[in-house]
C-alpha cells in the first residue's frame, strides 16, 4: 500500500494508473479514526475497482469555531494498518497546510439541502464538505466515491454537488454498519460513557418505531416526528438535537407526491453528540 | 468534426476517447462568434494535443443583469465551419437549459483576482465563469485548456480556479491576436462605426506609449497609469472606463518587489465597450 501526503504526489501516481489503464478507481474519503462504518466503504470499493483509494484528512473547513476539529480523535498508525487490511491500494494523508495554502481565490457554498438536519445547525459546515470533496475529486480521479448512508444529508448535499457541476464519478453510498444492538458505529461512540454506551441504541430503536407508525397508521410527516420525538426524549441523559421527517434525497417538506421519506435524529450525550436516520418508500395511502 | 450539444454525449465522447487512450486533450472554451483570437487557440490546441475540443456556449451567468447577453452575436453556423478548418475534432455547443437545468445546489464565488479591471465593474461576472468553467472542465476532461491573453485578468482567475481546486488539466494563455493597425481581435469590433474603427487601434497605442515611458523613466504605477490615460483621452468618440496598472497575475497593487506588470484599458465607443492590455517585466530601477 502507498502511503502520501503531497497532492503532486498523488496526481503522479493517479495518472500513472490512467496512463497504465489499469482499471477503474474507487474512492473512499475520510477524516481517519476508521470503524467498521469505513471499512465497509473500503471493502465495496475493493469489490468493485481495480484500484482503491482512500484519503485520512480532518478538513478544518467543515468544522465551526465551537466544533471538535482539535479534540476529532486522530490515530494514523491505526488508520494505515486497518486500510491495507481493508484493502486499500493508496493513503492520501495530506497536513491541512498541502490542502489550504493561501487565502481561497475561489469559493463553494452548499446552497441547498444544508438549511435542515444537522446543516441548521452546523452553519458552513457543508461548505468546507463540497469544497474539501471537489479538491480531492481533482486529484484523485475516480470513478467512483463511497459515502456512508449514515449521514444521509451528506450523500444528497454531495449528490447536489456532483450533479451541479457534472463530476465525472459516481456516488455510491453504502449502507450504514451497526452494533450488534442496533447504535450506529461512529469514531466519536468512544466518547460515550458506559451508562451513555446503554442507553444510545435507542436512537436507532426510536427511527425503527417511528417507521413502523408510519406503515402501519399512514400519519402525516408532523405526526412521526411527534412519535419519534415523544420516545427519544425517554433516553437518559441525553438532549434531542432535532427529529426531522423530510423528502429524500431534496430535503424538503413531504408532501402527498413524496415517495422516499427519511427521518434523521441527531442526539447530543455528555461527550458526544451522534445521528443516525432511516429511509423508507412510502406506501399509497 | 462531431457536433454535440448534450452533457452525457460530451461524457460518452470523452470517455471513449480516454479508453483508447488516444493521447491528450486540448480544450477551446468559446462564446463562439469566432474570430482570428479563437482560430489561434483552436490552431495551437491542434499542434499541441492528439484531439481538440471547442465548446460554443454564450454563458449567461457571466452577463450581468444591464449587459449585453442577449445581442451579444451568434453565427453559430459561421463558427462551426472556422473550428473545422482551424482542426476541431469536437464541437460542443449546448443550450443554457443543458448547463443549467435548476436552481444550483452548490454555487461558486470568484473571490480574489476580481475587484480590479473589468470585473470591478461587472460584479459576479467571475463568478459566472469560474462556474462555467468548472462544469465544462468536468464535461470535457482535457488535458491543457488556451484561453487568450487579451482577457488578462480571466486568466489570472482561471490560473487561480485551476490552482485552488487542483484541476488536473493546464492553463495554456495564448498571445493577443491583432489587425494589422494593432487593435486586438473581438467579437465586439463589429459593433464600432467607421469612424470608431480609425480610433479604435489608438488603445494599444496608448498602452504601448506607457509601457515605453515605465522602461525609460522608471516612474511609479501611478504615473504610467496617468500617462496613459491622458493618452486614451485623445480618442474621439470613446470614454475611458478604467485604466489600471497593477502586479501581474495577482492583480495587486505594484511594490517595488512587483516584477511582473499589467497595464490594461476599457474604452467604450458608442456600440461597444473593448479592453486590451499589455503585460511586461519591470527591469531594475
Amino acid at each position: 500500500m502507498i502511503i502520501i501526503n503531497k497532492v503532486h504526489e498523488a496526481k503522479e501516481i493517479v495518472s500513472a494508473w490512467k496512463a497504465e489503464a489499469s482499471g477503474s478507481l474507487g474512492f473512499v474519503p475520510t477524516m481517519g479514526y476508521l470503524h467498521e462504518g469505513h471499512l465497509e466503504l473500503i471493502k465495496k470499493a475493493r469489490a468493485d475497482n481495480a484500484k482503491v483509494a482512500v484519503s485520512i484528512f480532518v478538513n478544518p473547513t467543515q468544522f465551526g469555531p465551537n466544533e471538535d476539529f482539535e479534540t476529532y480523535p486522530r490515530d494514523l498508525e491505526r488508520d494505515l494498518q486497518l486500510a491495507r487490511m481493508a484493502g486499500a491500494d493508496l493513503v492520501f494523508a495530506p497536513d491541512p497546510s498541502e490542502m489550504y495554502g493561501h487565502a481561497p481565490f475561489v469559493t463553494m457554498t452548499a446552497a441547498a439541502r444544508t438549511n435542515v438536519l444537522c446543516g441548521r445547525s452546523r452553519p458552513g459546515h457543508f461548505d468546507g464538505v463540497v469544497t474539501v470533496l471537489t479538491k480531492l475529486f481533482h486529484i484523485m480521479q475516480p470513478d467512483k466515491a463511497y459515502f456512508g448512508k449514515k449521514d444521509a444529508q451528506q450523500v444528497a448535499v454531495i449528490k447536489g454537488l456532483v450533479d451541479e457541476f457534472f463530476f465525472p464519478l459516481e456516488i455510491i453510498p453504502v449502507d450504514t454498519v451497526r452494533e450488534e444492538d442496533g447504535l450506529a458505529k461512529s469514531s466519536r461512540n468512544v466518547f460515550l460513557t458506559a451508562d451513555e454506551r446503554m442507553e444510545a441504541p435507542k436512537i436507532y430503536k426510536s427511527l425503527k418505531a417511528g417507521r413502523l407508525f408510519s406503515e402501519k397508521e399512514k400519519p402525516g410527516a408532523e405526526e412521526i416526528r411527534s412519535y419519534i420525538l415523544a420516545s427519544l426524549q425517554d433516553i437518559k441523559g441525553a438532549e434531542v438535537d432535532y427529529v426531522e421527517v423530510l423528502q429524500y434525497p431534496e430535503l424538503i417538506p413531504v408532501t402527498d407526491q413524496s415517495s422516499e421519506i427519511i427521518a434523521a435524529a441527531a442526539v447530543k450525550f455528555s461527550g458526544a453528540r451522534l445521528i443516525d436516520n432511516l429511509i423508507w418508500t412510502r406506501s399509497e395511502k
